[in-house]
């Protein structure tokens, strides 16, 4: 059900035309309320694809009745003729729903530079069609129109007391060919303020989306909307709520991470022992963008000194002698020396979890990642976009 | 000739029995003055393996009386036990040299963690071996010594007005298994003060190895010093030899570059129109560092679309819908959008030049880096340190 699961919304997904294989392209999410109440965060990537230079304004006064989010053409550095096919789109969808085109939230994913004048016709001829198949429980169909490389779509839902919060993905780990954007649409009947709304899903990102880093890149169109209809009536509770919202996004960021193309472990790395918060995020960022870090665990090695070697970059508060690696559960190394026999480690399973005590704090992270492999680099080498 | 090119050097290499393959591996530069100058820069990295921490402090007081390189193991990560050893090789030198022993610089290659008894051992032997082996031609035995996984020895020399520079480096673009340290011993017979020397590398360095960014990754063990005899009697044109200088390290550095293991491209990218020389860095360093640019380089794809969102990560003055670029001459994107057709970009050759210009100033900087390709996963997996 994903995004329809809550009460209020509807939504479809389309053949435009815009892929070439000819599967669903174009999606729409309507929020019929009561509450037209949206938030969103954008990539913070300063490259900005057309969809998400119109989305960042049309969402500062907290009203969204609809997204139209498309697949099959990124719409970025596309000139201003690709930031008007956005505009037109938005105000399209506006008219056939009788709103306010500003209140209308774009995204589109795709290889960038594709946003000519048969992509505009055939994503205005789109959303037109998904306006009129909109239904209750179109959210399944709207999860497959927004794949691009991924392998499986991605939804979740989470039931709150009374109230519950449906949720769309898609996004190829931040891997495929072309920079894989991370779009997700959430949806939830509960009631909230547009202020509230907003505070949740910042909270909620900063500890899933944006701890998932599966290979550095940042994308030009990543974009993650929550809409609050508010059909439940019911006013969650604060902590409940954020709790539910963040099980929402973790979960789909690990879906992301887990179809990460050419990826062959979904690395987990905890980082404990910490000054601060913001130390153990910079510590695990730093492993996660590690090249050799990542093409020893393709390998099943358990190169603790790689770990060490990219946590020496940061301006973390340890001591690089004083600091603990394990892997899958096995201590490799103590205090900056060997501890258990690398022979111990078993790093044949897909999930693999590295472990860092810096030994100075308490302040902990998690980061998430995939290692690099030969897949990888073919995958985003062999397919010219 | 390398490092004994210059009047008043003496080198060597041995075997000492530290690489399997039983080629040499202990190599030892003296200086046999009159001057008896150095000055060294060493690895960022906070991790900092044994040698480093013994030569950081050993070169502050400016004399330097030799050297003492080893490969075939990193003795990073070794505990007290590894710095002991570090001590010991530098004591062993100074007593067979008859200098005191804080003068005498220390380095080692190979896999970080290596640094027993066995290693211990066999180093001290070597260093003993190579003294009685010095001789004032011995620089090319040197630069075989240093060597771990890089296909040949790395060498130049500049002549100046009546002085000279010779210099070796090893290293496999900083792409090698256990992270391949980048060593380079450079020698002069001009005359100059220790704060001479010292600014000179300073300023030669951070326009040569300091923008060569192979693959992102920093070793724990990087080292490149300046051994000054004064044996030309000549004290030289503060920018004549600044200039040599600056020949020497940009050299060596590019090629440690065409050497970098795995790669099918080396890559210039040359930053222009910007702001600052700290923006025209950032920028060229956030594109060596992506890997979908990386991957689409070593796939021949003129991906500028990758390059605009590589530079979108960084802080520096610019406008993304501003900026030019251009692949092999060829100007692919102006003002953030398409320009000359990608097709007439021919990426084949393995010298590739990526031009951007940023359009807001007159500052300009260039990186060096290589592609992400196959074998570069092969080589840093494969092999397990």
């Amino acid at each position: 059900m994903s995004v329809t699961a809550p009460q209020g919304f509807e939504a479809a997904g389309v053949v435009a035309g815009l892929k070439s294989t000819g599967k669903p392209d174009v999606a729409v999410v309507v929020n019929r309320g009561p509450l037209k109440v949206g938030a969103a965060v954008f990539t913070s990537n300063r490259a900005k694809a057309n969809p998400i230079l119109w989305s960042e304004q049309a969402v500062k006064d907290g009203v969204v009745e609809a997204i139209v989010l498309n697949s099959g053409g990124a719409n970025c550095f596309t000139g201003s003729f690709g930031f008007q096919t956005t505009h037109q789109t938005a105000e399209k969808a506006g008219e056939l729903l009788d709103v306010s085109s500003g209140d209308i939230l774009i995204c589109s994913t795709g290889l960038i530079g594709t946003g000519d004048e048969v992509f505009r016709a055939k994503v205005l001829d789109g959303t037109e069609k998904a306006i009129a198949a909109l239904t209750a429980d179109g959210g399944e169909d709207a999860s497959l129109a927004i794949m691009t490389t991924d392998s499986r779509p991605k939804r979740t839902v989470v039931q709150g007391d009374g109230w519950s919060i449906g949720a769309m993905a898609k996004g190829a780990g931040m891997l495929a060919p072309g920079l894989a954007t991370m779009l997700v649409v959430i949806t939830t009947d509960a009631v909230l303020t547009s202020a509230q709304a907003d505070a949740h899903l910042r909270a909620a990102t900063r500890v899933s989306f944006d701890r998932l880093d599966s290979d550095g890149c940042m994308s030009t169109n990543d974009q993650v909307t929550l809409m609050v209809s508010g059909a439940s009536g019911i006013t969650p509770d604060p902590a409940g709520f954020g709790a539910a919202l963040r099980e929402v996004c973790t979960n789909l960021a690990t879906q992301l991470q887990g179809d990460a193309e050419g990826a062959s472990h979904d690395i987990t790395i905890e980082v404990t022992g910490a000054a601060s918060e913001e130390d153990a995020v910079a510590v695990g960022r730093s492993v996660a963008r590690n090249n050799l870090f990542k093409a020893a665990i393709f390998g099943n090695d358990p190169n603790w000194g790689r770990v060490l070697a990219a946590i020496g970059t940061t301006d973390a508060a340890f001591d690089p002698y004083d600091v603990d690696v394990s892997m899958n559960g096995v201590r490799v190394c103590t205090r900056g020396g060997p501890d258990r026999p690398r022979e111990e480690v078993d790093l044949a399973p897909r999930a693999t979890h590295v472990g860092i005590d810096l030994r100075v704090g308490d302040a902990h992270a998690t980061i998430w990642t995939n290692d690099l492999t030969h897949d990888y680099v073919h995958e985003n080498s062999a397919y010219s976009s």
